[in-house]
């Protein structure tokens, strides 16, 4: 199967979390490390979410320092990379902030999204069908491939990232471990899911210190 | 109040899990991690952990390098640091490893406790009534302190890490991050409980990679 090279980012509490159990959006990433995110958000060809993230932070999923813009276009790309959700049943509002004019966006869904709300959303986004029940990231990511997206970053949230390590789509993770506790048995943690039989193995690729956390990146072993 | 330097000590998975949703014990620490945590327990005037922990992973509590036990020795320390147990309704079993003859031991229970079971345990523990329904943590530690504890070494699980914290009894958090990802949202994390409504704030004072994991000393801010 051909498929772009996949990372997933996040930050966390210390204690692994998200979010806290109300699925707020908290401020657990540090001004060094959203730089750092910026960056390779620019350096993507697409940034991918679950429609949870969509539907409960509402982000715009673009490049925020305008240099960074500016030398995508100098390299003859646009200034965003592609916008990517993963939304079943095409739930994605139509006045959701992914859906602005600032980048083109894919809205994935499945064979059991509305035909109507499909028609709807079709004026703002690129529409793929993928998969029966749910979207089928392995389709997904080979329509990606041959729309020539080669680098895509998957930002979120616990669900579409269990997903992905689940169907062994995941070359690496970037994890900003921050210096709050949020806490909670029913927070939202990096990966949801069921608890695999056998854990997933990484290795430590980097880690650095970045302002109040640490990040580290963990590459499939 | 005076009370002992308490710092919790944990190994959780990348994605900030302590075990998985079975609670089964799952191998998260490095050989390098374990080294030094044996070292930090041997520092250590006495060991605490929950009774969800002694029920599910029956653990020793002891300082496993005879190197490490024989220097506290010569310091005119037992071998091994006292171990307590947070375990309000006296459920500590019988025949707990926690309650073999290689260290002291403290079972802290409430009034809530039989009469009964506490006289079983008092054959091979020594028994603190701290608290009405539950093992009243604050009162706990000035018992620690004026039997002499300075350093509380605490190992988990995350509902005890959550109410020392919450209860602000925690002065660091060192956490061994491994390179696994267990997954599951309903495994349990460093932290359970409820989520706090303003995250609590920790600031870095160490960052180290220890084999296949980097271990982080978080300090209260
Ligand atoms: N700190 C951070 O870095 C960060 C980043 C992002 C999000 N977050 C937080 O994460 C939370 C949202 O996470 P979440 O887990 O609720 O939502 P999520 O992972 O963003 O989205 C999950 C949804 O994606 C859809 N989906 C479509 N195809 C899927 C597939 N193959 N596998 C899994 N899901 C698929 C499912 O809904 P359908 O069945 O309807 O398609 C599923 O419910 C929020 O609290 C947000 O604040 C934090
Ligand atoms: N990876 C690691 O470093 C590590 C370390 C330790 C444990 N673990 C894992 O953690 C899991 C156990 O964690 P857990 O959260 O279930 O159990 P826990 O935190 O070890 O124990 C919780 C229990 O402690 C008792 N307790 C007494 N006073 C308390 C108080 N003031 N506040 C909170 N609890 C109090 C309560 O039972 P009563 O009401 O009956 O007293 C409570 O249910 C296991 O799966 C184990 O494998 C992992």
């Amino acid at each position: 199967m051909r498929r772009p090279f996949v990372f997933i980012n996040s930050a966390v509490s210390l204690d692994g979390k998200i979010s806290n159990e109300r699925r707020e959006q908290v401020k657990i990433s540090s001004p060094e490390d959203f730089a750092v995110v910026d960056k390779l958000r620019a350096e993507s060809d697409a940034i991918l979410v679950g429609i949870g993230t969509v539907l409960s932070d509402d982000p715009k999923l673009t490049v925020k320092n305008p240099d960074l813009r500016e030398e995508r276009v100098r390299q003859g790309l646009p200034p965003n990379p592609v916008r990517v959700v993963a939304d079943s049943l095409a739930r994605t509002p139509l006045n959701a902030q992914v859906l602005n004019s600032d980048a083109r966006t894919v809205i994935a869904v499945s064979e059991r999204a509305e035909g109507e709300r499909i028609e709807k959303l079709k004026e703002k986004a690129e529409i793929v069908v993928a998969g029966k029940n749910r979207v089928d990231l392995k389709a997904l990511m080979e329509y990606l491939w041959d729309a020539g997206i080669r680098k895509l970053m998957v930002e979120g949230g616990s669900e579409i990232n269990y997903t992905f390590i689940k169907e062994g789509l995941v070359d690496e993770i970037r994890v900003f471990y921050s210096g709050i506790v949020i806490g909670g048995a029913k927070a939202p943690t990096l990966v949801s899911g069921k608890s695999f039989d056998v854990p997933v193995k990484f290795k430590i690729k980097s880690c650095e210190i970045l302002g109040n956390g640490v990040a580290v990146v963990w590459s499939l072993r």
